[in-house]
């Protein structure tokens, strides 16, 4: 596999739309999505159900999904009494956020920057006094990286210091979000590059959103960048609920059909995959879905990257003599 | 101006439309775009009113048009009949596709790929022949140049070839076109790239569409491999009428967002771009438009090409200062 699609629909899609989906049938849902080989999913966010009722089930999804063989379940969480939550369900990856944005960061989980590098801290601390086995992986996410509704300009330098901050406060990887559908292909490319010279093998994932059109632009970007996991939602559903305007995670369907077209092997197959969406209208009917592939089906020259390059080891002439 | 944005929507969009745009919107439409800073728009397909009844007033449309100041008037022609009636009408430029379909070359234009070449080369020298001042550019489009819905694969040699011998049969410059949404970044990278290398000076365009949600992926990867010439159509009006299923140029609006928030200047003023749009509601009541951008709106943190590049000359400081 060449790239890593992380599904957050369950968490990032769910917890955007105000009515919840039944546990029955995200249970369902996440079974068809790794079903169709996504290898990573984001299944829950562990935040006081006052807050976000639609994730009230967090531990009971987490339970449920890391049944499933060979798929990593991961947890988003505000802070260590979500992170403990998550540990107890057995979640193996967790996520951690930190904003790149003052304005975004005490919105988001009510703490500056600097008290959300102190709070990973404390929690990779607490992580690494787990017993051996049980310690999940920890991932930071930086908010706002390319820009915040509240505050406008997000400092580039800014940014880049916060995910060398939360590497050094003990993250196991740090990847940047565009929380907001901020960022255009040129910033995308340098931040990237400039988190991999920083950060080497902790340099973590793209989170991109397609709020202005730019989601698949950013992830060719962020691919020359040499990042090799995204995150995407499956119908572009969700957003960040603290981001006034902000909406539309790039759509699954369409980045692996642009990823698998450009011969990047993603281990998924994409008519499993688009079925999986019928989840989306049985557990929540009538909510709107997105993504044009869904719509137009596979061109008629598109082979997934492993036939293509089946083919090409095969027989060299024929990959030459098409048409 | 960085990057010259070329306008197709009163061609390639409205000849994909069953009902015609009243003339007199037409010509209020070409000057609300032309007055928004494109400096280029297909005005008009020159072919016979019975097929595509549309662009009757072609000839009509380009006469206005060209009293525009500033503005290259662009129209399309299948043949020398076309070509001769565009010159007629005072088009600075034309635009002559062949294919690199053989299927698609005799369903779009009724002509073996052979045979579109050998048409080209008589229509060259026909405008040579032309009195000096009054030879309009000839412009030729590879069609089908990624894929096509009638024959599948193309090959990438004879797309390339078809490109070269167009240009040895007199054309000014030569695009590609993926007439029909199966093109991905990666081959619109090397595609582009072999054509820079074959055709120097005299590489053309990029005619992208978004049928699979990747147009604009496909833009980032042809910047990168030099292009300066976008097509794109307002509102994402458009397509071939000729290949089944395929729909969606990009939409100008998104596209010029994306560049001028890279930082490339494309000389548009975007609020007055949007505007425009209200042509097409006017003269279609009830037609779809797309885009990401009219309905989101510039990000907080946007700044023009030229703005930006104002605040880098006027002070270094204010610029790496912000946020």
């Amino acid at each position: 596999m060449d790239i890593l699609v992380s599904e957050v629909g369950p968490r990032d899609g769910l917890q955007s739309i105000k009515r919840a989906m039944p546990t029955a049938v995200k249970h369902r849902w996440i079974r068809a999505l790794a079903a169709s080989g996504l290898r990573e999913i984001e299944v829950a966010s562990f935040v006081p159900p006052k807050l976000l009722p639609q994730m009230a089930d967090a531990a009971e999804v987490v339970r449920e999904a890391v049944k499933i063989p060979g798929l990593t379940v991961l947890a988003l969480v505000p802070n260590m009494r979500g992170f403990q939550d998550a540990v107890a369900a057995g979640a193996p990856k967790i996520t951690v956020t930190v904003s790149a944005s003052e304005a975004h960061s005490r919105a988001n989980i009510r703490m500056t920057c600097d008290e959300a590098i102190e709070s990973a801290r404390r929690i990779a601390e607490f992580r690494d006094s787990l017993p051996e086995g049980s310690r999940p992986k920890l991932e930071v996410g930086v908010s706002t990286a390319f820009g915040c509704t509240l505050q406008g300009d997000v400092d580039e330098d800014f940014a880049i210091r916060m995910a060398v901050r939360a590497a050094e406060a003990g993250a196991d990887t740090v990847g940047l979000s565009d929380t907001v559908g901020y960022a255009n292909p040129a910033q995308v490319k340098r931040m990237f590059k400039r988190l991999v010279a920083e950060l080497g093998d902790k340099a973590g994932g793209a989170h991109l959103h397609n709020t202005r059109g730019q989601g698949l632009a950013n992830v060719v970007a962020a691919l020359d960048a040499g990042v090799s996991t995204f995150d995407a939602s499956q119908g572009g559903i969700g957003g960040c609920p603290y981001a006034p305007g902000a909406s539309g995670n790039i759509v699954t369907e369409d980045l692996v059909y642009l990823l698998e077209s450009m011969g990047l092997d993603t281990g998924i197959d994409l008519a499993k995959l688009v079925e999986a969406r019928r989840f989306l209208s049985e557990g929540l009917p009538g909510e709107p879905i997105y993504g044009h592939y869904p719509d137009a089906g596979p061109a008629k020259n598109f082979r997934r990257a492993v036939e293509s390059r089946a083919a090409e080891t095969l027989s060299p002439a024929l990959s030459h003599g098409r048409g």
